[in-house]
């Protein structure tokens, strides 16, 4: 059989796949015919996407494959975590650099499949192709939406306060490709309190909270104090030198993927005392009425109680 | 508000593409939340995705972005197709060079979206990123199956017929880009007769038939003389001037996107009478027993009823 490269790579890593994969009831096809069947317990489908690529979101040169591959699926999961969604399947397309394309996505799948096995997450189909350019790798996951109903940007109220999971900032010292996606976290929330809103954090905290509170039509007062800074933000603005703190990179550095939500204060509290989980939950601000005197409506609060406006400041990546 | 090129893009992008959808009640949180809900009307999803590449499906310097974004979409419509599944919702993750992004995104979903509109596929989102390689587009699109369920590459029986939608060769003239994948053919032959298994003929005929048998555990013999050979595979062999005949380039050349099925004759003989669609039904072979002395069980038969060996050669892309 004639076929050139692009197609025998694929071929033969289908191949490798089908015996490396368990087989799954869920999405039986989706590896040996023109599409994938899911069988999902309802008619409603959660669903995202996220392509990543080489030099912006990784560099092979530096991170091993199965980092990237384990990544690639992650910051997908991080999405339907914001969602309050339960994972179901995944189809991920890759374009591979030629040269040891076939060794290459093996190594982005001995990644990959673990983090799915965790998850419960089928991987029921996808695209490999190879080409002249660098990686590209892009996962589509699909999820259900619990009993609870899907949690959106949009619900947050004024009065709810701001509740976060983990650690923020420094994500860059390794946090970027080993979170652990808070889908458990996010799917015990929504069971056991009343959530408004919320969403992942992969922006970075104030430009992702402008997001939700955009989304929502609130401001937001966020109590600088009660931020939790993680310890890489420190050791990351003591290796950068340029005059940042810590407090700088917790509040806008990108893929912490911790989850900001928006509720009522009451359960909030609760949930702070209690700490049911295996992360901890800091209430870090409260919603406040849309926009003030035409800015934006985010405020930073002092320890001294003194207000600032917040401007929101993404992750240059 | 300081967020860089990748992202500064993307918002740029997300608004007018705001702008210039139309709202669609079945997929309303894809632009603006983490992920995309779709509201089936069963817990059967078909799914597929194809990720498209500078320099081995398209090449901006030739193809006008436009349909570069409509081939992005219509190849994934053409999986849909060979399922017999109704197009439903598609994200779309993009990684664009970083000169000129923006443009170059809208205009390949000035091509992507009139083609969306024409098979009702809301576009529900995605993922838009630039970066310094070249230009990768990767579409997943999601479908319901029929009441007659999916077609599968597997179902094909000893004694069935292959039957082909259009005319097949030479698509690097054009049809590559301009084919109009058969999704309505594949639900009104689904619906109005037995279809035992189909594929979409993405890879040349030869190949496909191959992958068709393999799934079905079949052999099969093509009647070469019948094969709708296209006037652009005469063109194209007279273009090459390698030897080549018109008959080859139908045989393996790929992107056709035409649709091969499996079906008993009579049903398929009926179908090639009344020619019930817009394009010609040709019956073009039978369908055998499995394997034939260890040989991959495929076989061409000339007009004088000779049969060969028919070696599966695919498009070289």
């Amino acid at each position: 059989m004639t076929i050139v490269v692009g197609r025998a790579v694929e071929l033969e890593f289908l191949r490798w796949l089908g015996e490396r994969l368990p087989a799954d009831g869920r999405a039986p096809l989706g590896l040996r015919d023109d599409a994938a069947i899911l069988e999902l317990s309802g008619p409603r489908v959660v669903t995202t996407v996220d392509m990543l690529t080489e030099g912006v979101d990784f560099l092979l040169s530096q991170d091993d494959p199965e980092r990237v591959g384990r990544k690639a699926l992650a910051v997908n999961l991080s999405d339907l975590a914001a969602m309050a969604a339960r994972p179901v399947a995944a189809l991920v397309a890759m374009t591979l650099p030629r040269d040891g394309a076939l060794k290459l996505a093996q190594r982005l799948f001995e990644g990959l499949i673990p983090l799915a096995e965790e998850f419960g997450v089928a991987l029921a189909g996808g695209d490999t192709n190879t080409w002249d350019g660098p990686l590209a790798i892009s996962v589509t996951l699909f999820g259900e939406v619990s009993e609870r109903g899907p949690l959106l940007r949009s619900g947050a109220r004024p009065g709810d306060v701001l509740l976060v999971t983990g650690k923020l900032g420094g994500s860059r010292l390794g946090h970027q490709f080993d979170f652990t996606p808070r889908v458990r976290e996010a799917l015990w929330l929504a069971e056991h309190a009343e959530l408004h809103a919320g969403i992942d954090l992969s922006d970075g905290l104030s430009l992702d909270l402008w997001r939700l509170c955009q989304a929502s039509g609130v401001g937001a007062i966020l109590d600088v104090a009660n931020v939790p800074v993680s310890e890489d933000a420190a050791r990351w603005a003591v290796r950068l030198a340029d005059g940042s703190t810590a407090l700088d990179h917790a509040l806008s550095d990108g893929e912490d993927f911790e989850l900001l939500l928006a509720m009522p204060r009451e359960a909030a509290e609760r949930l702070v005392k209690e700490q049911p989980l295996a992360c901890r939950l800091t209430i870090i601000g409260e919603c406040v009425t849309g926009e003030c005197a035409g800015k934006a409506g985010l405020w930073r609060r002092e320890a001294d109680g003194s207000l600032t406006p917040l401007v929101p400041r993404g992750y240059e990546h």
